[in-house]
Parts: structure tokens; sequence; C-alpha cells
């Protein structure tokens, strides 16, 4: 069980890591620029605590903590429990999910140890927002996405509003940053077995419902809203799937598109 | 073209309809509690002009409604001009997109009318969250749904977050409340010619991949996150059909959910 320690005073350096949590998972103090991993609310925290994260501590109030006893079990970290007020005032807002928990960042995996038994996985082009990113994660998660891969010009998955958005996803879906040149790198998915499949609302590509995906080992490569893939991700794919849109309608948010695309690969059928 | 009136005081009378923005679409002084439809940005500015709501009027900094001048020609209302700070003191807080419109609401249509024609239609059931309810008729309107009915427990689409994230296609997806009895009202939807599908987690249920509803005259029954939909609603459709889940993974986002399964109807195949 984790160390049950009241906290009082909203000043109180034991709950650092938890003040001014708006900026704080951002600290350029730390490796890398990069914060700690926030955990928000009992749902998201519980899957912080079953996932490989190194946990510091949590901060609560105590019903929150209460309920997540059973999680806490052989766990050797504090537990913060505070009031509302006094959690209020020190990360800087009111938190209507009454708890928190703050780790360490863990080791990315290694991109072939990540492709090792994946069946689909998902390859990002400058998905640079946060909520998108997060999103995205929560449904690889459940449409039983294996891996992310990170291209060039997408944030941070830990960053404390899409590990919140992804429901805590992002700590339990394995990623990591693809790296050397792009889009030259997505040959070493070809290279571990992967079908590339560009997902864009080109006229020219192929309607995703007939295109065979469903149980083919694919790396769904998506781009930014907006802008979409580059013309250099497009060519370096394998194949152009699209998804039809009515007429005069902006194309779908990316993490819907994905979650549209996930089915058809994993989905059955 | 719209009569362009500059505007230097935030204390106009004439944009009064603007002002304290977060509470004006709750309207108790007007027909059924509700406020005027308030569209933000120059996108969604386009769409309610390109809609049958009748437009009040407009408020934007000059260099918005510039860009928005081919849209306005015919449009005999006015379009009050006024820099950012003007705009921030009426409607209470800063607005980056910096360009609204108001206009009235228009008559709902009625059910025949909007299933006359229709090959797939959504039907929510407490769909409660303006978000969710806002980003289903984004999907709806991509995926080429053709209209949306409401049962019991939803929100107002008009509603101003409703507009904004649905990017402004809650003034382009017909729409209505589903009167009578529910359940039992589904069954108009039977005598219409539609299949009535309920959308569900439960285990039971077919797989969407395998049910071949491409092509199929549906009304896909969707209810709250969370809660899912009633018992009542489950034993009155036609068929269940379920999105295979990840094991451990809380259900998808009711809008994504629906988008899928929007694309297994609409999207060829």
């Amino acid at each position: 069980m984790a160390i049950l320690t009241p906290v009082d005073r909203p000043d109180d350096p034991r709950i650092d890591d938890y003040r001014d949590l708006t900026t704080a998972d951002r600290r350029p103090d730390r490796p890398g620029g990069r914060g700690l991993v926030i955990a928000e609310g009992v749902v998201v925290v519980r899957r912080l605590l079953d996932s490989p994260f190194p946990v510091r501590s949590l901060l609560g109030v105590p019903r929150r903590l209460a309920e997540l006893e059973p999680d806490l079990d052989g766990l050797d970290v504090p537990a913060y429990a505070a009031d509302a007020g006094t959690m209020a005032e020190a990360v800087g807002f009111h938190l209507n999910r009454g708890v928190l928990a703050v780790a360490d960042r863990a080791a990315a995996p290694e991109v072939p140890g990540l492709l090792a038994g994946a069946r689909a996985v998902a390859v990002c082009e400058g998905v640079g927002d946060h909520e998108n990113l997060g999103s995205l994660f929560r449904n690889a998660a459940a449409l039983g996405v294996d891996g992310i891969l990170l291209g060039p010009g997408c944030s941070d998955p830990l960053y404390r509003r899409s590990v919140r958005v992804s429901m805590g996803h992002v700590l339990r879906v394995p990623f990591t940053r693809l790296g050397g040149a792009w889009p030259a790198s997505l040959e070493g998915l070809r290279h571990a077995g992967f079908s590339v499949v560009a997902l864009t609302p080109t006229a020219d590509a192929e309607p995703l419902a007939t295109a065979g995906l469903a149980g083919e080992r694919v790396a769904l490569l998506v781009g930014a809203e907006g802008a979409g893939l580059s013309d250099e991700a497009m060519a370096a794919a394998d194949r152009r799937v699209r998804i039809p849109m009515a007429t005069g309608v902006d194309s779908l948010n990316v993490a819907t598109a994905a979650a549209v695309a996930f089915h058809a690969v994993t989905g059955g059928g």
C-alpha cells in the first residue's frame, strides 16, 4: 500500500511535483526539456499505475484515494491526501477529478521491438495538436492497434492534455519516434512486413471500404488535419486509401478518420 | 451586400445580440427559452450564410468581414465592424476567430420530410454532451448521413459549443426531435423503410464489419457515452451491431463510434 500522507498546506514542498500544473509538463530543468507524466482522475491514474511509467506519488482528496486503494496495493510511493481547496491552491486551478498522480518518463521502446508481433500500427506525420494526438491513441487502443510511430512534426503524447484526452491510453499503447531520414525511414516498416498505407482525402486514392485491408499487416500513415500528409510521405507509401466524403465537407478530424481506417484493418470482416 | 456599419463602443445597443456570449444561447426571454444561433469564425459563418437559418447580423474585425465579402453579396443585414478590443468587451472574452454571426432559429423539418429520400439517418438517445453531439453532426455530414433524429435526453444541437465543434454542420444536416412515446416512435422509421440498427458494445451483437450494412437503408441508433442505449431502445431495434473493442478499453467516444458505423453504411464496399 502507498504511504498515505496528509498534506495541509498548499506550499508543502513534498507536493512540488504538482505545483502550477498548467505548466508542469514543460520543464526546462528536466532531461529533454520535458516534464513529468501527469495523470488526472481515477480512471487515468489507474491506467498509470498499471503502466511501465515509474510513479513518483499521488495527490488526491481522501474519497478519490480510497477509490484507488486496491490499485495502490504493493506500491511504495507517497499518496498525499489533501482537501479540494489545498489541492486547487497547489495546482493552480480547481480539479474536479479530485486525484492526480505523477510519474517519471519511461524509456521509449525500440522500433524493431515495437513492430515485432504487431499486426497494425499507426504512423503519424505532423500531428501537432495535443487533443487530436490523444484521441488518436484512445482510438488506437480501443480498436486493437498495437503501436504508434511518430514521424516529424508530432507533439508529445505525454503532454498533460494528451494524456487526459487519450483517457490514459498514451500510457498503454507503445509508441516511439521513428528516427532517421523522413520518409525514407518508412522503408524499415516495409522490411518488417508491413504494407504502408496512406490515409488521404485525395480523390484518386482507393476507397477504404474496398481496399481489403482487413487482416492485413498494415502501417497506417496519417497526417495533420488541414495540411494532410506531405507529398514525400504520400510517395513513400505502398498504397493510398480514402474515406469517401460528402461534397463540400471538410475532412474528418484526423483521430476520427484514423478510427474508421483502424476498424477497416482490425475490425474483422 | 450586407450593410457595413462601424461600431466603436462595446455598449452599442445595435450589437446586443452578441453581448455576454457565454450565456447568449440560453435566453429565457425567447421562444422555448432558447437563444439565437451563433456562428464563430469564417468557415462556420459561411456555413450559416448558406443555411436556412435567417441571419440577423454579423460582427467582426474588418479583415474577417472582408474575407466574407463574396458570401455577403445580396444579404440585406448589418455587418458590424469593430476592432478586436471592442468585440472582446462586448462578447465577454477574446475571440481569436475574429468574426461572429447570429441568426434566428429556423423551423425544424417534419420527420416524414426528413426521412423521404434519405438513405442513412442517425437516431440519438441521451446524447447530452454538447461537444459529442456537435462532433456527431460533423461526422454525419462528412460521411453522407442524410439527417439526425433526436430522441429523449439529447442536448440542443444549436447550442453555441455544438455549432462550433460541428464546424457548422448542425446548420447543414437536417435534424428534428422524434416526438411521441419513446422508443415506440422508432416504429415510424421502420414504416418508412429503414432498418433500425442499434450500435452497442454488447458482446452478443453482430460485429459491424460483417453486418452487411453497406447500401442498406439504415437508421443507426446511438446512445450516450457511458450509459449507452437504454434496454427499451435496444429492444426496439431490428438489429444490434458492435464495433469489436480491445480488451480492457472503455468504448470509443460516441461520435467516433458513430463515424465508424456511418462509414460501414455509406462508405461503399
